[in-house]
């Protein structure tokens, strides 16, 4: 018998799902939100952050309040769902400053107010430093981008650009003045108003947040469609700050790129002769590659091609 | 400035909700479960247990998961919403065996079961032994039972027994055989089809769990009803092991009864018209005591009538 670690987080998933009863009218038990088809599209989701693992040196209390947030609201984005509320689950420290509690709300209360919604209930008991939140959200008839509808053919494509709080961090943690880095670290946006835009305009393929990093996101649209993808490494939108955050840490910017988490942009696929209506959208995209008869992710770099394994995360 | 010791769960929430913008279009921010009304009475709550304070010693895995999914379907009763799905997320320790995490997913699974619903999402990540259950919920047009409706003339009843799983928790620490008493404990039964029928007649003013004690519920309902309530110590339906254990053990029966949580028990209230409304519904209960225009729950015994306080939790 194993332990968790020595499981993986992955595989636990795969096995739990062979515990439970399948649930009939949920759509998306292989996203980070479901659909209750039964009650008219709602979406929700939940996300637990913990210090020990979501709190970097010199990350306030607003912020972490932010970041709890911001992970709910960001499945929901991948979705396409608009948020209707928040509901919180604080497990804190009986020795914690009440001041600080009330940073943490303050966080959680303004990313709500950023993606228009509110916090509509919650609870607060004695723990080891955890916030468990719940993100509800609504379709409002627009088709929920699932993970599963890659097809041979799709283009890649994703909002913003790459690697920015894996340079934050690495900034941090070398005392490198990266301010914007770190920022992206500390405050991480969720896509709501592109993923409504996304859903909205029908054409997406499928669509997954890239809060495990690029690798694992691209890894788990292949593994759910059932399909290959090509990664092109020259296509990449790659943070401004990333390359001088890497050659004074001589970090690996393959690694910031590709193997971190924390960052809120959203990959997506869609059929190449619907490019015009993506683009009709307003939302501002890269293009990385396209989607493959294969199996698992590759990347494409200097006349080379190689595997991408699942990320840290 | 306080530690969230010294400030204390209630006076807590009180303050976080200073801190927060008020939530339009959503009823029941009070209660333990929210209804979004812009959702079509979509009932969503949210609760963890940890480790730490809900599993007594002698709980197995399995008990612990199931009472980790009942807390979240007691707050969905006790609203009167039929359960739509249940989201689960896990923080459990690197080094936990991996079958003990299915037996807690087993137990979660067979709440589900119990309550005609299923797991519809959810996530596992490395933490400190925590459970975060988000439930969602339908009213079907029932009217939500909420914590501030009683009105001073009010009869006040609760479904079942009170004081059993106190009773095991007390006969465990001192090995004393009461088996029904310890199963009380072990396995907190939600009032998920009670609550639907409560809630169908129309007729109850106001309803909470007991899952923080008579004493608690009590003054909750006193607070968020302002009023008050005079509950009479002979009308109450004591668990019938209570009274063994407490001799062998030389505890309290009153504070088994007033001031234990993990009963799932319902409280609620209604006019003394509709007493025959709430016989017709088929759900057992018993009735002890009544509202009051008074501020506070008391407790009359023997001639005597004092103040309840908030129990322990």
């Amino acid at each position: 018998m194993s332990s968790l670690k020595e499981v993986g987080e992955r595989q636990l998933i795969r096995n739990i799902k062979k515990v439970l009863r399948p649930a009939p009218e949920v759509r998306g038990t292989d996203d980070d939100a479901a659909v209750l088809d039964a009650d008219g599209d709602v979406v929700v989701c939940s996300d637990i952050v913990t210090f020990d693992r979501h709190m970097p040196e010199g990350m306030t209390y607003e912020q972490f309040g932010w970041t709890a947030a911001a992970v709910n609201f960001s499945d929901l984005a991948a979705m396409g769902a608009r948020p209707t509320g928040l509901i919180v689950s604080l497990a804190m420290p009986d020795n914690m400053e009440e001041a600080d509690l009330y940073d943490i709300v303050s966080g959680i209360d303004q990313c709500c107010e950023f993606c228009e919604t509110y916090v509509i209930g919650g609870d607060t008991k004695p723990g080891p430093g955890v916030i468990s939140c719940t993100a509800v959200g609504k379709m409002e008839d627009r088709k929920p981008m699932m993970r599963n509808g890659a097809n041979p053919g799709d283009v890649v494509a994703v909002t913003g650009s790459l690697g920015g709080p894996a340079a934050g961090f690495a900034a941090l943690k070398s005392k490198i003045d990266a301010e914007d880095a770190i920022f992206s670290l500390m405050t991480p946006v969720p896509m709501t108003h592109e993923g409504v835009i996304l859903s909205q305009c029908g054409k997406v393929t499928s669509c997954i947040d890239l809060s495990d990093g690029l690798s694992t996101a691209a890894n788990t649209v292949c593994e759910n469609s059932r399909c290959g993808m090509e990664i092109v490494w020259e296509f990449l939108p790659i943070f401004p700050d990333v390359d001088d955050v890497c050659i004074a840490t001589r970090g690996s910017e393959e690694d910031m790129v590709l193997n971190w988490g924390g960052e809120y942009e959203l990959l997506f696929t869609f059929a190449k002769e619907d490019i015009q209506a993506l683009q009709a959208t307003g939302v501002p995209f890269s293009i990385i590659g396209h989607i493959t008869n294969d199996d698992g992710a590759y990347l494409l770099k200097n006349e080379d091609k190689r595997r991408l394994d699942y990320g840290r995360y």
